[in-house]
């Protein structure tokens, strides 16, 4: 049995995921174990593949993917709309 | 007057980033022009804060952050509501 709240938190060394670790520093309690993962070792990027995270930073809590961190990759679809891929009218020829 | 879509990456340099830079490039036309930024440089780093970039990676189409990329912090509410901050039972006294 485990006593503590397992959190990780997936980071890519950026000034970004600096602050969430900050954040999510801030908020834990004595229940909660803390463990930052860089996302340029290997084996991290592999885990990082297999739980489903799509960016960074990401939270993890007890092996599971916190719900603010999912569905959270580029949306091709998103991008397509705003143009990327077509053409600009006067660059056609 | 510009002929080309400017389209910005912003990358922390890892696996995650790096998969969405080759997709955006494979979804490219003769009208995008990609150039990727490294968060680890002050000067991104500070435009990515402006552009209110909050994870990585993040695209950035004629200026504006994509509708894909924008409120993509870490929820703090979520993280609570997973017990983050909130003492376990058995590890209360």
């Amino acid at each position: 049995m485990t006593s503590k709240r397992k959190i990780e938190i997936f980071s890519a060394g950026c000034i970004v995921c600096q602050e969430t670790i900050e954040q999510v520093r801030n908020m834990a309690c004595s229940s909660c174990e803390i463990t930052v993962l860089d996302m340029h070792e290997p084996s991290v990027s592999k885990r990082a593949k297999k739980l489903g995270i799509q960016s960074l930073p990401a939270v993890v809590i007890d092996g599971r993917l916190a719900d603010c961190c999912t569905n959270r990759g580029i949306d091709e679809s998103v991008l397509r709309a705003a143009g990327v891929g077509s053409p600009l009218a006067h660059s056609k020829f």
